[in-house]
């Protein structure tokens, strides 16, 4: 059973067009990852804390149906590819029935002394690992 | 017994110095603002179906303590005032047994084609006025 | 010369990481495709005056170098692709020499009377034909 | 001479009212006031270089006229009042010759370290000193 994060959409989200602005949709994502984390065991970061971080080095999204104020979704959450220094996580966007939107983040661990990626932490990759669609080595 | 909106601070709503960013508790305020309307039967605005609108004439905070990313907080709303054309909504933000923050809003009800205050619409008074702490005429 | 557009990454923008939190990307995007549409003499879009919309149906972000606080950064943008009902612009995020992020819109033209797709407008041809990097029918 | 900031509503600062969604007026302040200390010399917060913060303990705003996309503003930035351990800003958003809305920012100062308030750093103090309206011991 994948992971699934219930959002509503807020009239702040929205923009003069009457639906959804669509940077804002990458809130509503984030929170659904920072969730998924969490279920997990996996506090995503803690500001910090570690000497490590996970910028996001590749972001998308696609909208097939218009999302409005008050509009009360579930985003489904999946680990579709973990790598090395790198995973990836893909996201639907649950409107009732209708998958409104589908997003993916890449996402890199790095060293933060080295500003440079390191290996995925074992505490990440051993949480991940039973959950990916696709192992990439 | 006041409404209560749970709301947890995200990631994306921290800035640089590991705390809120100010600016983004107005989207929480918002949001449970937004509930507590609904939780009435009241739809706030429904974009292009109404024919008055309700712009916020102020919007003020008062901040005691930090809130940092995953700290589930709840919002309190009340009904402060209750005027002829406008209304004031009062917001505590608790973080556990402490507030974190208070708020304060106030709407006009304005006439779309005139531009201009117009009274609370009868269906939003009849559901605000029992609710009222302190009702001024 | 592709049209540029100046933005200072503020505040506001980053997140607990000190690093720009990566969906605000997008709002600087946003910027630049609009400014973009006016320096071409085109509103994108005057809420309640056109009967058709610009919703975005793909948008993303790749991410080279971490954008922080008071960076002043120029966006960079082209017209990629102008289809029958469709248009995909392309940014670049220049800070300094250094190409810190890319991004990509895909905006589609619908009728809000049919809700559905219809051809690009005339304006909007006429002035973004001759700016295409690469023309499909 | 006041500090004035040039800011303009974007599209995803509007909200499905068609003007612009009120908390987002707060960034346009934030990136004023953000700009404004840097015209002195100051830079307002550099993540992780400095042992005190300035979170914001209190922020409003009033809204006498509709602001809405791509207008084009003046944001007008006064010192109101130094304090010991805080200062207050003031702010007037000029649209054309109208002032549309008006701010309050009151800033503290606080030491990391003790996670208290702090005499204002001398910079700061320096700074700030001669620009002040009222000027509170």
């Amino acid at each position: 059973m994948p992971f699934r994060y219930p959002s509503t959409i807020q009239f702040g989200d929205t923009d003069a067009s009457g639906r959804i602005f669509y940077a804002t949709l990458f809130r509503h994502i984030d929170a659904a990852e920072h969730a998924f984390m969490r279920s997990l065991g996996l506090q995503a970061e803690r500001p910090g804390q570690n000497d490590w971080g996970l910028p996001r080095v590749h972001a998308e999204a696609d909208f097939f149906a218009p999302l409005t104020y008050s509009d009360d979704v579930e985003i489904e959450v999946r680990v579709e590819r973990l790598g090395t220094t790198s995973y990836t996580l893909g996201f639907k966007v649950w409107n009732g029935t209708d998958i409104a939107a589908t997003a993916q983040i890449v996402i890199v661990t790095i060293s933060r002394e080295a500003g440079r990626p390191m290996p995925i932490p074992p505490a990440f990759r051993d949480a991940l690992a039973p959950l990916v669609g696709e192992t990439v080595a």
